[in-house]
């Protein structure tokens, strides 16, 4: 059967979630969202399984979370209203729009999980496979930022001051491709060998400082480890000119920790034009140790 | 019993919050505020009552809420750990600055209250009289804002666009001294008349819009009425010009509506200099019907 993939921009609060992935009897982003479809498409009878770009752990929050979702003809024909008319075909494009609107309805008014965008996707694309690089960001708010419990499951509170020059310093000392096994959780098969294209620190009005990485893929626990070791020196616990030497030992070491997942938030997900998009899914295909170990942070 | 007065800036989440006032049976920020006291001070038997510059409402936020806690011989000793000792009070001054961090201790490491600052407080001070004005802000995501899950508890979404022009053409056109009652809940005996001395719009990084609102004081529902009539010029569905005399007609009217509280935050509370307290007091409480109804929002 014929289908059409649509790709959902996605924004969560992780509080509430066990995470990304489809666990039975947790609530998960995926449960959440596949539920969803379910309800909406409830008449047709499918269950439609959506694919991420970055299988968030428990507690991560996303903004540009990216996913995508293929539907049927049938499925196609509840989005457009204009159920079992022959021509449901031709209204593709309204119905991958009116998706989101459709789904952050079955949410509710006031939901942790919200759609920001939906669209029938270019050909070629696919979620996981065809993304670039995942962009994330870390709040911490050490004993001189203003601490606004408003914001607090997003923030880390660090009980400390923290040496912002020194972080960067450490930032800027792990850019570029490495194998990044001391920031890894090991998983069997996996490559822990990655490019982290950006990490640098700013102090935002409140004095929250603010991380950003981007990497084309983070293994698990990779960002919370790297922010670990800024915070190990900004603490001066460190030296920040010894933290290149710890990656490049690629062991495990206790110098520094992983941090909460509170701080944490996907923020975006980098594609290739959309000419490029099949080349770039051939690819990732190809490299099977980096889909493995691919989108988790 | 001499006592010392203790300047509290405090900062709440007001989600799981039933307002400001203690109530039986009811969480709220003051029962929290003076729970954590007397568990501080339990040794000496002390239960010490707060007094506040914005008594909010169920579900308001704040971040910069002022209170004041007069706390005599030993409790002072207790902030001082020199239990009993005679020469305690010539150390208030560091007992007045350790009272945050001791009442953040017992709250736990990430907590929906926080004590930001505590101080001795100068001379004449009263959190609640002393007061010169109160700013709050308003948080509206709009259907053309970033909606973020993870800041909804303190954001209004609201699923149309609004045109930010006409919102500020009336935020614009009710500043000054006037009778409010049209957009006060009516209290037995309490003026309306208020001076807003300031009241604009602007969108931030995400789009949202952002109301600044800042007077003497507010009365009972004042602020989520005053951005109710922004929004209802912001939908097209009455004229700007025509707010400015529905204020004047001083009655309630169904032309808006007082917003949910979510989106509201009490930002700042402005105090005369140090020598002017004890003047800015006794015209307070000399106006008696400004002090009842004084600073709810």
């Amino acid at each position: 059967m014929p289908t059409t993939r649509v790709r959902l921009d996605l924004a969560y609060d992780g509080t509430g979630f066990s995470g990304w992935a489809r666990q039975r009897g947790l609530r998960t982003v995926q449960g959440e969202l596949e539920g969803r479809l379910a309800e909406l498409f409830r008449s047709t009878g499918a269950q439609p399984s959506v694919t991420v770009a970055g299988r968030t752990d428990v507690g991560v929050h996303a903004l540009g979370q990216v996913a995508h979702v293929d539907l049927g003809e049938p499925e196609l024909a509840v989005l457009d209203r204009v159920r079992g008319h022959a021509g449901a075909r031709i209204v593709t494009a309204r119905g991958g729009e009116s998706l989101a609107r459709r789904l952050n309805g079955i949410g509710g008014p006031v939901s942790d999980l919200v759609v920001h965008r939906s669209a029938v996707a270019p050909a070629g694309f696919d979620a996981r496979f065809a993304a670039l690089w995942r962009r994330y960001e870390y709040r911490i708010a050490d004993a001189g930022a203003v601490r606004d419990p408003r914001r607090r499951d997003h923030t880390l509170w660090h009980p400390a001051d923290l040496d912002a020059d020194a972080m960067e310093e450490v930032a800027a000392s792990l850019l570029g491709l490495h194998d990044f096994a001391a920031f890894c959780r090991p998983r069997e098969g996996a490559t822990t060998i990655r490019t982290l294209q950006a990490f640098s620190w700013r102090r935002d009005d409140d004095g929250v400082l603010v991380a950003r990485l981007q990497a084309d893929a983070f293994c698990h626990s990779m960002v919370r480890a790297l922010v670990g070791a800024c915070i190990a020196a900004g603490e001066g616990r460190l030296a920040p000119d010894r933290v290149a030497g710890l990656r490049d030992a690629r062991a495990r070491t206790s110098a520094f920790k992983v941090l909460p997942a509170r701080g944490l938030t996907l923020v975006e997900v980098g594609y290739p034009a959309d000419a490029d998009l099949a080349e770039r899914v051939e690819r990732t295909r190809a490299r099977r140790d980096a889909a493995e170990a691919d989108p988790v942070d």
